[in-house]
């Protein structure tokens, strides 16, 4: 087998995929390309899959764990094929590691899986041949395991969905932002494989437009329809009661439940709260940074200001302004109303059911 | 005398003129080819008039009372230069008044600069000539007391902002909104010749982009700086602490004090509230529809689903996907801190304090 063919656990799955490992490099969905044109890359090296995570051609937190992971196994291949003694297998490997922990700092995905990929680097193998099947194996694990997350994410979202729901979800929690499925779009896809009467609204999340280019192109791909919105429509929509609830992904979540994701994602928690609207967030297990006490501690990326400034490179402010493009913030854990994971739904306090969850 | 040229009240003015009246027609400046071009239009017809708001090539609410008012001229003319009798003069005078109305639904001052050319056209005058006459010092009188009432509402608004204020605003509310120097950026435009080191920060304004197209620009024009951001940073900046208060215009304002403002002001509204940030909404007596007892009364444009989909003509979502584009929301009383206008600020109960400053 050298492509990652999950089995289907039930009922409802995605057509989308957003990379997979074969024989000959990542197969990657170029998702600046998307909507308008469906491009497949072929990602040969790690250093290339270091940039494709730099320039958003894959993203989406535990996409991009799988990302780092599958970069790993891309690294581990070229130091096979380089003939290299199994220390400097080693050496080279983790310096490619390093490398791609270097592209992104605010999800916390990619270091959990990196770290995951370095325990196999650290173990006692007789071989460079032994420890590229180690390492290809448990990419393969970490990729495996997200789908599967995101199937349970799902199910235990559903029953949150009551009948016939309006749904606002933020940027792109799908089948694209992770192993397939997707968090905040898993429990939408759940939730329209019980009830095809549930109403998706998707904030189209500016500065990159997220929502617009992906969560809308994943949804109707699976045939799930799926309305727009600018990211100032929320509190318009709530007070016309057409909104139940709001589901979102997650980039990293401290032990407190303080949540990093898209920027915008605190600004939908203000209004749902305002509006009594319950908001969720998904996200896997691995997403949850228990080192970080609360959201205060976690390192938010700025982006370039040309995401603000320009749409398809032209202009669209007046030269001479300043800019200030965060590319996440930080939602306080009073705002969230639980925490969908793969384990189960975390409630306040989330000190307590985070933890439970880890070990259960 | 042929083309508006108000005096300068005191102190600090604004370059911007969105439109002035000539003996050849209305000078426009094209808010639409805005920042990219600047290019002026001159509009010699009601129909091109009512054309040009349709096509937002003039927006604001003020400013779209004064084309209005100017377009009830460029009629006048029309039919004076047709030779018409006084009751054919007075019918093809109202006729165009009348497909003025039914340029744009939300903003109340468009009606009211309207209702005022009809009270002129009413008027026992004994020719055509004299009618035009009246007709034209009218709409110069529209224009230079919303231009005194910018002023003035600049001034009452400057005294509510602290030193080294941080100022998030929302659309334009500026000198192109209006006859010149703006509500919300005229409070802007007084309160930073008072103290330089204000910070302005502007929405962009989805879908339309009149933060970023619009406000960046007029405000560099006048040598004040500002910073760009998306309409879903509010929250994280008010988190960070950077934000001391919010100032908006209005399309139309209840009896008591609901406000229907562009699409995304509620929104700001409830991320102030929630951040014990002020919330000030800057207009003119004529935005105060006394007629409506709520916002639930205020008919709310719908726009063009490609104001969404498409950016510069491409196309940024999915094939299939629904859409819902209301121009404006409402922004309910409570949540608003003070209304400043030409006479005073009012403050909640807006009912009681409105009716104050029309009696004043």
């Amino acid at each position: 087998m050298d492509t990652v063919t999950p089995p289907i656990l039930k009922g409802f799955s995605s057509k989308v995929q957003a990379l997979t490992l074969h024989a000959d490099g990542v197969k990657l969905l170029d998702q600046v390309a998307l909507p308008n044109e469906v491009r497949y890359l072929t990602i040969r090296t790690a250093g290339e899959m270091a940039n494709a995570i730099v320039t958003m051609l894959v993203r989406g937190a535990p996409a991009i764990g799988i990302a780092g992971a599958y970069g790993t196994v891309l690294s581990a291949r070229e130091a096979f094929a380089s003939d290299l003694c199994l220390e400097d297998f080693r050496k080279t490997v983790l310096a490619d590691v390093e490398a791609l922990s270097q592209t992104r700092p605010t999800a916390v995905n990619l270091f959990w899986a990196l770290d995951e990929m370095k325990k196999i680097l650290g173990e006692p193998v007789e071989s460079a041949a032994q420890l590229l099947d180690l390492l290809t194996e448990k990419a393969r694990q970490i990729h495996q395991e997200d789908w599967d997350a995101c199937h349970r994410m799902g199910d235990f979202g559903a029953a949150l969905v009551p009948q016939g729901a309006g749904i606002i979800t933020h940027c792109n929690a799908g089948a694209l932002a992770t192993g397939g499925y997707g968090t905040a779009l898993g429990v939408i896809r759940s939730a329209f494989a019980n009830d095809a009467s549930i109403r998706v609204y998707a904030d189209e999340t500016r500065p990159r437009l997220q929502g617009a280019r992906l969560t809308t192109w994943e949804l109707l791909e699976d045939g799930i329809p799926v309305t727009l919105i600018s990211d100032n429509m929320s509190g318009s929509l709530m007070r016309a009661g057409k909104i139940d609830m709001v589901v979102v992904g997650a980039d990293r979540i401290t032990a407190n439940g303080d949540t990093a994701n898209k920027i915008g994602t605190y600004n939908l928690a203000l209004i749902a709260h305002a509006h009594g609207v319950p908001f969720y967030v998904a996200a896997p297990l691995s997403t949850i940074d228990r080192s970080m006490r609360s959201g205060d501690e976690i390192p938010i990326e700025e982006r370039d200001a040309t995401e603000i400034s320009t749409m398809n490179g032209e202009l669209i402010c007046a030269q001479g302004v300043q800019f200030y493009n965060p590319a996440f913030d930080v939602t306080p854990a009073k705002y969230i109303s639980g925490i969908i994971t793969e384990k189960g739904i975390a409630r306040p306090d989330y000190l307590k059911s985070l933890a439970q969850l880890f070990e259960a």
